[in-house]
């Protein structure tokens, strides 16, 4: 397991006890690229798919995962707090959850650092996917803030 | 108790077992207003408030208890879903977390149940807050959907 996957798994863990509850793990673990998993058995409802609300928490949790991680790319310490989020449920998820935040540029997150490296407080909005195999099932996109 | 308020909550506790989890008690049942509420320590986060993903989950099921509140006293049976939602993190939660969903209007829930009763199909947007001793913390709206 990579240094920032482990430290990231352990951070949630520690930091957001109920991830436990809900089966978090990280499956991927880079500035690039985050990929948080949790089966459906405890996130499950009586239709046998995954709770909107289980969906939305590993959303969040993967975005929030992503500035973790180019935090720590970054050498930052900082507080990340979710802003606000807009979340579509397209397709009912009737398997493992998998949740992706995948970054192709890194402009965005260069703005958020150094405004807050300059006035202690940046904000990055990031786009999240839960992938089924019948094709992407939600799209989430939140506003996190990070600060001092 | 009142009959709508147990029943709401044993159908709360059966269809998503995660609300056990998350302590979600219903605190007011009626066609006119929905509270739920939970405790802040299995939804705590590190900085000792709500975690924002349990804050979606009391909010997005406050909503959904809104809409079966209406169908039962319509004395219609119907799959609830959510298909999209919008959530606003205005304050930290460091108490109890308290959700409500009140209607003033009959207007919109007659249109979507009779839009169901003739296509099997309807949908409704729904405002919740959450509210703490320091004002309005969580804003969310819902657009949930009903189908046979």
């Amino acid at each position: 397991m990579s240094e920032l996957k482990s430290l990231l798994e352990k951070t949630l863990y520690e930091e957001i006890p109920l991830t436990r509850e809900i089966g978090i793990v990280v499956t991927s673990a880079s500035p690039q690229l985050i990929e948080l998993a949790a089966p459906l058995a405890p996130n499950i409802n009586h239709k046998c798919t995954a709770f909107g609300g289980s969906l939305y928490a590993v959303a969040v949790l993967t975005g929030w995962s992503m500035v973790f991680a180019r935090l720590h790319a970054a050498g930052l310490h900082a507080h990340i707090v979710i802003q606000d989020a807009q979340i579509e449920y397209l397709l009912p998820v009737v398997e493992t959850i998998k949740a992706r935040c995948e970054l192709v540029s890194d402009a965005d997150f260069d703005r958020c650092l150094k405004l807050f490296k300059r006035k202690g407080r940046g904000r990055i909005e990031l786009a999240v996917e839960i992938i089924t195999q019948q094709g992407v099932a939600v799209k989430f996109r939140g506003q996190y803030v990070i600060h001092n």
